[in-house]
């Protein structure tokens, strides 16, 4: 058991659209990430998301329409949902998720991580 | 899907040790609750539990150590682990756990909440 500072883990690294692990329970992955820019239109079909923004500004674009998170907010994007996440400045934000979600779900992409780090 | 606003979700209600659900995926609930004072020992056979803390400052009493955890710190606490949450000040904090968990784990205690509401 050990304390796990948000802002401290979220200094370890700089480089976006690389999630980090930072805890696991019950079968999830508790996730940190900074991203920035566009990500790649995707989903998740056995994997619900969700994403906790702890700074800056998220827009989640879907096929219908698009969600704005601020810091302090949070969304849940059920399975089988085409998302794209997009940020115009960085963000930092929390993930959680089954262990074994990719972060392009079942799409290719030169973003794609095939191995979460630790951190 | 939605944008749910955790400062607003913790203005809806004002009562300590009575966790509201905000949220649901993958078969985890995702609760916020208001606590003040000492709770009850106990532990949860089945189920990891995750806090992050909000608001103000958390002690997590285990039965060799305390944790205390501040605003945007979070621990896991492993199933089967005895643990007693105290805070000397209100603190509002943020749980992850499968949707069966209850939050005085198998000991019944006046604070049980049998049932909880989503807001």
């Amino acid at each position: 058991m050990k304390v796990i500072n948000l802002k401290e883990k979220f200094n370890l690294f700089s480089e976006h659209w690389s999630p980090k692990i930072i805890g696991e329970l019950n079968g999830q992955h508790v996730k940190i990430a900074k991203i920035k820019g566009e990500f790649v239109w995707h989903d998740h079909a056995n994997e619900d998301e969700l994403f906790l923004i702890i700074k800056g500004t998220l827009k989640i674009e879907f096929r219908d329409r698009t969600l704005e998170l601020k810091e302090g907010e949070l969304a849940i994007v059920p399975r089988g949902v085409e998302h794209n996440p997009v940020a115009e400045e960085e963000v930092w934000l929390m993930l959680f998720e089954p262990i074994n979600t990719k972060h392009t779900g079942d799409v290719k992409h030169e973003l794609t991580v095939e191995k979460y780090e630790e951190i």
